[in-house]
Protein backbone atom coordinates (compact mmCIF):
# COMPACT_ATOMS: atom_id res chain seq x y z
CA UNK A 1 0.00 0.00 0.00
CA UNK A 2 3.27 2.54 0.55
CA UNK A 3 3.89 2.21 -3.23
CA UNK A 4 0.00 2.77 -3.91
CA UNK A 5 0.36 5.74 -1.47
CA UNK A 6 3.75 7.16 -3.34
CA UNK A 7 1.71 6.81 -7.10
CA UNK A 8 -1.47 8.30 -5.87
CA UNK A 9 1.18 11.40 -4.41
CA UNK A 10 2.34 11.38 -7.90
CA UNK A 11 -1.07 11.62 -9.46
CA UNK A 12 -2.13 14.53 -7.05
CA UNK A 13 1.07 16.34 -8.12
CA UNK A 14 0.39 16.34 -11.72
CA UNK A 15 -3.19 16.42 -11.33
CA UNK A 16 -3.87 18.80 -8.42
CA UNK A 17 -6.23 18.51 -5.40
CA UNK A 18 -9.37 19.16 -7.70
CA UNK A 19 -9.42 15.00 -8.57
CA UNK A 20 -8.37 14.19 -5.20
CA UNK A 21 -11.98 12.68 -3.68
CA UNK A 22 -12.29 10.42 -6.83
CA UNK A 23 -8.74 9.40 -6.71
CA UNK A 24 -9.24 8.55 -2.85
CA UNK A 25 -12.31 6.52 -3.34
CA UNK A 26 -11.27 4.63 -6.44
CA UNK A 27 -7.91 3.63 -4.29
CA UNK A 28 -10.04 2.51 -1.10
CA UNK A 29 -12.28 0.21 -3.82
CA UNK A 30 -8.88 -0.91 -5.09
CA UNK A 31 -6.86 -1.93 -1.67
CA UNK A 32 -10.24 -3.41 -0.58
CA UNK A 33 -10.90 -5.47 -3.37
CA UNK A 34 -7.21 -6.58 -2.82
CA UNK A 35 -7.60 -7.38 0.85
CA UNK A 36 -10.54 -9.19 -0.21
CA UNK A 37 -8.78 -11.48 -2.76
CA UNK A 38 -6.22 -12.35 -0.56
CA UNK A 39 -8.72 -13.51 2.17
CA UNK A 40 -10.45 -15.42 -0.57
CA UNK A 41 -7.04 -16.94 -1.64
CA UNK A 42 -6.00 -18.09 1.86
CA UNK A 43 -9.82 -19.79 2.12
CA UNK A 44 -9.36 -21.98 -1.02
CA UNK A 45 -6.47 -22.60 -1.00
CA UNK A 46 -4.77 -22.72 2.53
CA UNK A 47 -7.28 -23.96 5.31
CA UNK A 48 -6.44 -28.21 5.27
CA UNK A 49 -9.40 -30.04 7.24
CA UNK A 50 -6.43 -29.80 10.06
CA UNK A 51 -6.80 -26.18 10.44
CA UNK A 52 -10.91 -26.49 10.83
CA UNK A 53 -10.25 -29.68 13.10
CA UNK A 54 -8.13 -26.93 15.25
CA UNK A 55 -10.72 -24.40 15.57
CA UNK A 56 -13.31 -26.81 16.50
CA UNK A 57 -11.34 -27.95 19.51
CA UNK A 58 -10.92 -24.70 20.46
CA UNK A 59 -14.03 -23.95 20.39
CA UNK A 60 -14.81 -27.39 22.70
CA UNK A 61 -12.30 -26.69 25.49
CA UNK A 62 -13.79 -24.84 28.50
CA UNK A 63 -12.47 -21.02 29.39
CA UNK A 64 -11.59 -20.64 32.95
CA UNK A 65 -10.83 -17.27 34.70
CA UNK A 66 -7.53 -16.33 34.48
CA UNK A 67 -6.79 -17.68 31.30
CA UNK A 68 -3.46 -16.90 29.57
CA UNK A 69 -3.60 -17.41 25.45
CA UNK A 70 -0.75 -17.73 23.16
CA UNK A 71 -1.97 -16.84 19.47
CA UNK A 72 -0.25 -17.24 16.62
CA UNK A 73 1.44 -19.96 14.00
CA UNK A 74 3.14 -23.29 14.10
CA UNK A 75 5.90 -21.08 16.20
CA UNK A 76 3.09 -20.69 18.85
CA UNK A 77 1.56 -24.04 18.26
CA UNK A 78 5.26 -25.52 18.49
CA UNK A 79 5.72 -25.75 22.48
CA UNK A 80 3.17 -26.92 25.44
CA UNK A 81 3.43 -23.41 26.75
CA UNK A 82 1.55 -24.90 30.33
CA UNK A 83 4.84 -27.40 30.85
CA UNK A 84 7.19 -24.69 29.22
CA UNK A 85 6.09 -22.34 31.79
CA UNK A 86 4.65 -24.62 34.21
CA UNK A 87 1.88 -22.58 34.15
CA UNK A 88 -1.69 -24.22 34.26
CA UNK A 89 -3.62 -21.16 32.91
CA UNK A 90 -1.61 -20.99 29.44
CA UNK A 91 -3.61 -22.06 26.76
CA UNK A 92 -2.12 -22.63 23.30
CA UNK A 93 -3.66 -20.64 20.12
CA UNK A 94 -1.10 -21.64 17.75
CA UNK A 95 -2.41 -22.89 14.59
CA UNK A 96 0.41 -24.33 11.91
CA UNK A 97 0.35 -21.98 9.04
CA UNK A 98 -1.80 -19.25 10.45
CA UNK A 99 -2.04 -15.86 8.80
CA UNK A 100 -3.39 -12.46 10.37
CA UNK A 101 -6.59 -13.25 7.82
CA UNK A 102 -6.77 -16.45 9.93
CA UNK A 103 -6.14 -15.50 13.26
CA UNK A 104 -9.54 -12.63 12.33
CA UNK A 105 -11.79 -15.58 11.62
CA UNK A 106 -10.70 -17.13 14.44
CA UNK A 107 -10.87 -14.20 16.97
CA UNK A 108 -14.21 -14.74 18.37
CA UNK A 109 -12.73 -18.13 20.40
CA UNK A 110 -10.45 -16.20 22.14
CA UNK A 111 -12.71 -12.86 23.03
CA UNK A 112 -15.08 -14.93 24.15
CA UNK A 113 -12.83 -16.68 26.82
CA UNK A 114 -11.85 -13.13 28.14
CA UNK A 115 -8.17 -13.86 28.89
CA UNK A 116 -6.43 -12.14 31.41
CA UNK A 117 -3.49 -11.63 29.33
CA UNK A 118 -2.65 -12.31 25.30
CA UNK A 119 0.47 -13.19 23.37
CA UNK A 120 0.04 -12.40 19.71
CA UNK A 121 2.55 -13.49 16.99
CA UNK A 122 1.39 -13.81 13.74
CA UNK A 123 3.05 -12.40 10.66
CA UNK A 124 5.82 -14.74 9.05
CA UNK A 125 2.87 -16.53 6.97
CA UNK A 126 1.49 -13.72 5.77
CA UNK A 127 5.09 -12.21 4.28
CA UNK A 128 6.16 -15.26 3.12
CA UNK A 129 2.82 -15.24 1.14
CA UNK A 130 3.59 -12.09 0.14
CA UNK A 131 0.79 -10.07 1.70
CA UNK A 132 1.28 -6.66 1.45
CA UNK A 133 3.07 -5.04 4.62
CA UNK A 134 0.16 -2.12 4.97
CA UNK A 135 -2.21 -5.15 4.96
CA UNK A 136 -0.91 -6.87 7.69
CA UNK A 137 -0.53 -4.57 9.40
CA UNK A 138 -4.58 -3.11 9.21
CA UNK A 139 -5.20 -7.11 10.11
CA UNK A 140 -3.13 -6.55 13.05
CA UNK A 141 -4.55 -3.32 14.47
CA UNK A 142 -8.05 -5.31 13.69
CA UNK A 143 -7.20 -7.78 15.69
CA UNK A 144 -5.79 -5.56 18.76
CA UNK A 145 -8.81 -3.63 18.34
CA UNK A 146 -11.65 -6.57 18.35
CA UNK A 147 -9.96 -8.21 21.60
CA UNK A 148 -9.84 -4.11 23.23
CA UNK A 149 -13.60 -4.36 22.10
CA UNK A 150 -14.52 -7.28 23.28
CA UNK A 151 -12.70 -8.27 26.45
CA UNK A 152 -11.42 -4.80 27.67
CA UNK A 153 -9.70 -6.22 30.76
CA UNK A 154 -7.68 -8.91 28.94
CA UNK A 155 -3.94 -7.47 28.86
CA UNK A 156 -2.45 -7.48 25.57
CA UNK A 157 1.45 -8.43 24.26
CA UNK A 158 2.05 -8.08 21.06
CA UNK A 159 5.18 -9.79 19.79
CA UNK A 160 7.63 -8.78 17.17
CA UNK A 161 7.94 -11.04 14.45
CA UNK A 162 11.09 -13.14 14.28
CA UNK A 163 13.76 -13.21 12.11
CA UNK A 164 14.32 -16.56 9.90
CA UNK A 165 18.05 -17.64 8.75
CA UNK A 166 18.11 -18.38 5.44
CA UNK A 167 21.18 -20.75 5.79
CA UNK A 168 18.80 -23.49 5.95
CA UNK A 169 16.82 -24.57 2.79
CA UNK A 170 13.06 -25.60 4.01
CA UNK A 171 11.16 -22.51 3.96
CA UNK A 172 12.28 -20.44 0.96
CA UNK A 173 9.45 -18.11 0.94
CA UNK A 174 10.30 -17.12 4.20
CA UNK A 175 14.21 -16.20 4.21
CA UNK A 176 15.29 -13.06 2.92
CA UNK A 177 12.29 -11.04 4.11
CA UNK A 178 13.56 -8.67 6.42
CA UNK A 179 13.30 -5.02 5.23
CA UNK A 180 9.49 -6.85 4.55
CA UNK A 181 9.39 -8.04 8.69
CA UNK A 182 10.96 -4.94 9.85
CA UNK A 183 8.42 -3.18 8.39
CA UNK A 184 5.74 -4.93 10.02
CA UNK A 185 6.97 -4.86 12.96
CA UNK A 186 7.02 -1.61 13.05
CA UNK A 187 3.79 -1.18 12.27
CA UNK A 188 3.40 -3.85 15.29
CA UNK A 189 4.74 -1.18 17.83
CA UNK A 190 2.98 1.77 16.60
CA UNK A 191 0.05 -0.42 17.17
CA UNK A 192 0.68 -1.16 20.64
CA UNK A 193 1.72 2.00 21.32
CA UNK A 194 -1.47 3.48 20.30
CA UNK A 195 -3.31 0.97 21.86
CA UNK A 196 -2.15 0.88 24.92
CA UNK A 197 -0.63 -3.06 24.56
CA UNK A 198 2.70 -4.18 25.43
CA UNK A 199 5.33 -4.50 22.83
CA UNK A 200 8.11 -6.97 23.51
CA UNK A 201 10.89 -7.24 20.96
CA UNK A 202 12.11 -10.81 20.63
CA UNK A 203 15.09 -9.22 18.40
CA UNK A 204 17.69 -9.01 20.68
CA UNK A 205 16.69 -12.59 22.12
CA UNK A 206 16.84 -14.60 18.87
CA UNK A 207 18.86 -12.48 16.16
CA UNK A 208 22.48 -13.72 15.64
CA UNK A 209 25.16 -10.44 15.03
CA UNK A 210 23.89 -10.74 11.41
CA UNK A 211 20.30 -10.16 12.83
CA UNK A 212 19.41 -13.64 11.37
CA UNK A 213 17.58 -16.47 13.08
CA UNK A 214 20.08 -17.64 15.96
CA UNK A 215 21.30 -21.52 14.17
CA UNK A 216 21.47 -22.62 17.57
CA UNK A 217 17.78 -21.71 18.28
CA UNK A 218 16.08 -23.25 15.10
CA UNK A 219 16.50 -26.62 13.28
CA UNK A 220 14.77 -24.83 9.69
CA UNK A 221 15.47 -21.26 9.95
CA UNK A 222 12.13 -20.64 10.79
CA UNK A 223 10.87 -22.37 13.78
CA UNK A 224 12.36 -22.73 16.96
CA UNK A 225 13.93 -25.84 18.97
CA UNK A 226 13.59 -26.47 22.63
CA UNK A 227 16.60 -24.19 23.18
CA UNK A 228 14.61 -21.29 21.68
CA UNK A 229 11.11 -22.06 23.87
CA UNK A 230 13.68 -21.69 26.65
CA UNK A 231 14.63 -18.23 26.33
CA UNK A 232 11.21 -16.91 25.27
CA UNK A 233 9.96 -18.52 28.19
CA UNK A 234 13.04 -16.88 29.76
CA UNK A 235 12.54 -13.69 28.46
CA UNK A 236 8.56 -13.56 29.09
CA UNK A 237 9.40 -14.39 33.16
CA UNK A 238 12.40 -12.04 33.24
CA UNK A 239 10.20 -8.75 32.34
CA UNK A 240 7.37 -9.86 34.55
CA UNK A 241 4.90 -10.39 31.70
CA UNK A 242 3.43 -13.42 33.39
CA UNK A 243 2.99 -12.62 36.59
CA UNK B 1 6.92 -63.80 12.52
CA UNK B 2 3.51 -66.09 12.21
CA UNK B 3 4.27 -67.26 8.44
CA UNK B 4 8.11 -67.79 10.19
CA UNK B 5 6.34 -69.92 12.81
CA UNK B 6 4.46 -71.88 10.31
CA UNK B 7 7.32 -72.61 8.19
CA UNK B 8 9.23 -73.63 11.39
CA UNK B 9 6.63 -75.61 12.37
CA UNK B 10 6.15 -77.32 8.64
CA UNK B 11 10.22 -77.78 8.86
CA UNK B 12 10.57 -79.38 12.06
CA UNK B 13 7.38 -82.06 11.36
CA UNK B 14 9.70 -83.11 8.11
CA UNK B 15 12.81 -83.07 9.84
CA UNK B 16 11.77 -84.57 13.77
CA UNK B 17 12.77 -83.06 16.76
CA UNK B 18 16.55 -83.64 16.23
CA UNK B 19 17.59 -80.13 14.52
CA UNK B 20 15.19 -78.08 16.71
CA UNK B 21 18.24 -76.28 18.23
CA UNK B 22 19.58 -75.36 15.29
CA UNK B 23 16.56 -74.22 13.81
CA UNK B 24 15.52 -72.31 16.77
CA UNK B 25 18.81 -70.31 16.49
CA UNK B 26 18.41 -69.58 12.97
CA UNK B 27 15.27 -68.57 13.65
CA UNK B 28 16.26 -66.15 16.55
CA UNK B 29 19.05 -64.68 14.83
CA UNK B 30 16.41 -64.07 11.38
CA UNK B 31 14.25 -61.94 13.88
CA UNK B 32 16.45 -60.36 15.44
CA UNK B 33 17.85 -58.69 12.05
CA UNK B 34 14.70 -58.46 10.69
CA UNK B 35 13.88 -56.06 13.88
CA UNK B 36 17.06 -53.74 13.34
CA UNK B 37 16.79 -53.27 9.84
CA UNK B 38 13.07 -52.52 10.67
CA UNK B 39 14.68 -50.08 13.03
CA UNK B 40 17.50 -48.98 11.19
CA UNK B 41 14.93 -48.27 8.37
CA UNK B 42 12.89 -46.14 10.79
CA UNK B 43 16.36 -43.91 11.73
CA UNK B 44 16.96 -43.03 8.53
CA UNK B 45 13.67 -42.43 6.27
CA UNK B 46 11.61 -41.06 9.20
CA UNK B 47 12.71 -38.83 11.99
CA UNK B 48 12.45 -35.86 10.33
CA UNK B 49 13.59 -32.68 12.95
CA UNK B 50 10.72 -31.73 14.12
CA UNK B 51 10.81 -35.30 15.70
CA UNK B 52 13.78 -34.76 17.09
CA UNK B 53 12.97 -31.32 18.28
CA UNK B 54 9.83 -32.58 19.88
CA UNK B 55 11.99 -35.51 21.76
CA UNK B 56 14.32 -32.35 23.30
CA UNK B 57 11.67 -30.35 24.14
CA UNK B 58 9.98 -33.13 25.96
CA UNK B 59 13.12 -33.61 27.94
CA UNK B 60 13.29 -30.04 28.51
CA UNK B 61 9.73 -30.10 30.57
CA UNK B 62 9.46 -30.57 34.46
CA UNK B 63 7.86 -33.61 35.90
CA UNK B 64 6.18 -33.25 38.41
CA UNK B 65 4.31 -35.56 40.91
CA UNK B 66 1.27 -37.34 39.80
CA UNK B 67 1.85 -36.41 35.75
CA UNK B 68 -0.77 -38.00 33.94
CA UNK B 69 1.17 -38.80 30.41
CA UNK B 70 -0.50 -39.29 27.23
CA UNK B 71 1.94 -41.41 24.62
CA UNK B 72 1.62 -42.30 21.52
CA UNK B 73 1.66 -40.82 17.47
CA UNK B 74 -0.44 -38.12 15.89
CA UNK B 75 -3.89 -39.14 17.34
CA UNK B 76 -2.65 -38.19 20.98
CA UNK B 77 -0.88 -35.46 20.20
CA UNK B 78 -3.69 -34.27 18.06
CA UNK B 79 -5.16 -32.56 21.18
CA UNK B 80 -4.72 -30.49 24.16
CA UNK B 81 -5.65 -32.55 26.77
CA UNK B 82 -5.08 -30.45 30.27
CA UNK B 83 -7.84 -28.40 27.93
CA UNK B 84 -9.61 -31.76 26.56
CA UNK B 85 -9.86 -32.97 30.13
CA UNK B 86 -9.40 -29.98 31.71
CA UNK B 87 -6.70 -31.52 33.80
CA UNK B 88 -3.53 -29.69 34.47
CA UNK B 89 -1.44 -32.49 35.18
CA UNK B 90 -1.96 -33.73 32.04
CA UNK B 91 1.40 -34.00 29.49
CA UNK B 92 0.87 -34.57 25.76
CA UNK B 93 3.77 -37.43 24.30
CA UNK B 94 2.29 -37.46 21.27
CA UNK B 95 4.55 -37.30 18.07
CA UNK B 96 3.32 -37.43 14.84
CA UNK B 97 4.12 -40.29 12.73
CA UNK B 98 5.62 -42.56 15.31
CA UNK B 99 5.61 -45.91 15.73
CA UNK B 100 6.68 -48.34 18.81
CA UNK B 101 10.43 -48.58 17.92
CA UNK B 102 10.45 -44.47 18.59
CA UNK B 103 8.37 -44.40 21.66
CA UNK B 104 11.09 -47.64 22.97
CA UNK B 105 13.60 -45.00 21.94
CA UNK B 106 12.31 -42.22 23.66
CA UNK B 107 10.76 -43.96 26.58
CA UNK B 108 13.62 -42.87 29.03
CA UNK B 109 11.93 -39.10 29.09
CA UNK B 110 8.43 -40.99 30.33
CA UNK B 111 9.94 -43.36 33.03
CA UNK B 112 11.70 -40.48 34.30
CA UNK B 113 9.00 -38.43 35.27
CA UNK B 114 7.39 -41.46 36.88
CA UNK B 115 3.80 -40.41 36.31
CA UNK B 116 1.10 -41.82 38.30
CA UNK B 117 -1.04 -42.87 35.10
CA UNK B 118 0.20 -43.63 31.64
CA UNK B 119 -1.99 -44.43 28.50
CA UNK B 120 -0.48 -45.66 25.78
CA UNK B 121 -2.02 -45.72 22.25
CA UNK B 122 0.60 -46.57 19.72
CA UNK B 123 0.95 -49.21 16.92
CA UNK B 124 -1.46 -47.87 13.66
CA UNK B 125 1.80 -45.83 11.89
CA UNK B 126 3.41 -49.70 12.48
CA UNK B 127 0.64 -51.72 10.15
CA UNK B 128 0.94 -48.53 7.81
CA UNK B 129 4.39 -49.42 7.35
CA UNK B 130 4.35 -53.06 7.10
CA UNK B 131 5.92 -54.05 10.05
CA UNK B 132 4.91 -57.39 11.46
CA UNK B 133 2.31 -57.61 14.06
CA UNK B 134 4.49 -59.84 15.79
CA UNK B 135 7.08 -57.28 15.83
CA UNK B 136 4.79 -54.51 17.00
CA UNK B 137 3.58 -56.75 19.68
CA UNK B 138 7.06 -57.77 20.81
CA UNK B 139 7.68 -53.78 21.13
CA UNK B 140 4.72 -53.30 23.04
CA UNK B 141 5.22 -55.59 25.57
CA UNK B 142 9.48 -53.70 25.88
CA UNK B 143 7.40 -50.82 26.12
CA UNK B 144 5.00 -52.22 29.00
CA UNK B 145 8.14 -54.33 30.62
CA UNK B 146 10.11 -51.21 30.42
CA UNK B 147 8.21 -49.10 32.26
CA UNK B 148 6.87 -51.40 34.94
CA UNK B 149 11.03 -51.78 35.75
CA UNK B 150 11.55 -48.50 35.95
CA UNK B 151 8.76 -46.65 37.25
CA UNK B 152 6.64 -49.10 39.62
CA UNK B 153 4.07 -47.45 40.85
CA UNK B 154 2.69 -46.10 37.41
CA UNK B 155 -0.43 -47.11 36.34
CA UNK B 156 -0.06 -48.51 32.89
CA UNK B 157 -3.37 -48.12 30.35
CA UNK B 158 -3.01 -49.85 27.16
CA UNK B 159 -5.62 -48.31 24.44
CA UNK B 160 -6.85 -50.43 21.98
CA UNK B 161 -5.73 -49.29 17.99
CA UNK B 162 -8.41 -47.26 16.99
CA UNK B 163 -10.29 -48.48 13.18
CA UNK B 164 -9.87 -46.24 9.96
CA UNK B 165 -12.45 -45.84 7.52
CA UNK B 166 -11.36 -46.00 3.76
CA UNK B 167 -14.06 -44.00 2.67
CA UNK B 168 -11.73 -41.27 2.95
CA UNK B 169 -8.71 -40.93 0.56
CA UNK B 170 -5.61 -39.15 2.48
CA UNK B 171 -3.90 -42.66 4.21
CA UNK B 172 -4.24 -45.59 1.53
CA UNK B 173 -1.62 -47.23 3.96
CA UNK B 174 -3.17 -47.04 6.97
CA UNK B 175 -6.52 -48.22 5.35
CA UNK B 176 -7.53 -51.84 4.84
CA UNK B 177 -5.90 -52.90 7.53
CA UNK B 178 -8.41 -54.51 9.63
CA UNK B 179 -6.88 -57.78 10.22
CA UNK B 180 -3.48 -56.72 11.37
CA UNK B 181 -5.45 -54.02 13.98
CA UNK B 182 -7.17 -56.88 15.57
CA UNK B 183 -4.21 -59.30 15.44
CA UNK B 184 -2.10 -56.12 17.09
CA UNK B 185 -5.01 -55.18 19.77
CA UNK B 186 -5.24 -59.23 20.39
CA UNK B 187 -1.50 -59.30 21.65
CA UNK B 188 -1.80 -55.67 23.63
CA UNK B 189 -4.99 -57.11 25.41
CA UNK B 190 -2.72 -60.13 26.06
CA UNK B 191 0.12 -58.16 27.39
CA UNK B 192 -2.31 -55.88 29.30
CA UNK B 193 -3.41 -59.29 31.23
CA UNK B 194 -0.25 -60.65 31.80
CA UNK B 195 1.72 -57.60 33.06
CA UNK B 196 -1.32 -56.32 35.08
CA UNK B 197 -2.27 -53.20 32.90
CA UNK B 198 -5.03 -52.10 32.25
CA UNK B 199 -6.50 -52.29 28.19
CA UNK B 200 -9.12 -49.90 27.03
CA UNK B 201 -11.00 -50.99 24.02
CA UNK B 202 -11.83 -47.94 22.41
CA UNK B 203 -13.51 -50.03 19.53
CA UNK B 204 -17.22 -49.60 20.73
CA UNK B 205 -16.57 -45.97 21.05
CA UNK B 206 -15.46 -45.10 18.13
CA UNK B 207 -16.45 -48.06 15.54
CA UNK B 208 -19.59 -47.83 13.38
CA UNK B 209 -22.05 -50.49 12.52
CA UNK B 210 -19.28 -52.11 10.04
CA UNK B 211 -16.37 -51.64 12.21
CA UNK B 212 -14.72 -48.68 10.69
CA UNK B 213 -13.83 -45.39 12.30
CA UNK B 214 -17.22 -43.72 12.81
CA UNK B 215 -17.21 -40.64 9.95
CA UNK B 216 -18.56 -38.51 12.27
CA UNK B 217 -15.36 -38.57 14.65
CA UNK B 218 -12.63 -38.11 11.81
CA UNK B 219 -11.83 -36.01 9.41
CA UNK B 220 -9.32 -38.22 7.25
CA UNK B 221 -10.32 -41.52 8.24
CA UNK B 222 -7.48 -41.91 10.77
CA UNK B 223 -7.11 -39.11 12.86
CA UNK B 224 -10.27 -37.62 15.41
CA UNK B 225 -11.57 -34.29 15.18
CA UNK B 226 -13.14 -32.01 18.35
CA UNK B 227 -16.37 -34.79 18.78
CA UNK B 228 -14.02 -37.43 18.76
CA UNK B 229 -11.73 -35.91 20.93
CA UNK B 230 -15.19 -35.65 23.44
CA UNK B 231 -15.92 -39.07 22.97
CA UNK B 232 -11.95 -40.01 23.79
CA UNK B 233 -12.14 -38.03 27.23
CA UNK B 234 -15.91 -39.12 27.95
CA UNK B 235 -14.87 -42.41 28.07
CA UNK B 236 -11.94 -41.93 30.11
CA UNK B 237 -13.98 -40.43 32.63
CA UNK B 238 -17.08 -42.64 32.54
CA UNK B 239 -14.79 -45.73 33.52
CA UNK B 240 -13.04 -43.93 36.51
CA UNK B 241 -10.01 -43.94 34.82
CA UNK B 242 -8.59 -40.68 35.36
CA UNK B 243 -9.51 -40.31 39.12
Amino acid sequence: MQKQFIILHNILKLTGMKNFIHLFIVFCLVSTAKAQTQQEAWDSTYRPASYTLKVAQFESYEHSPGDVVFLGNSITAGTDWYELLQMPQARNRGISGDITFGVLQRLDEVIKGKPSKLFILIGINDISRNIPDSVIIANYAKIVRRVKAGSPKTKIFTESILPTNRSFDKFKNHYNKEAHIAAVNQGIQKIASSEGATYIDLHPTFADSAGNLDARLTYDGLHLNAEGYKRWAALLKSKGYLK
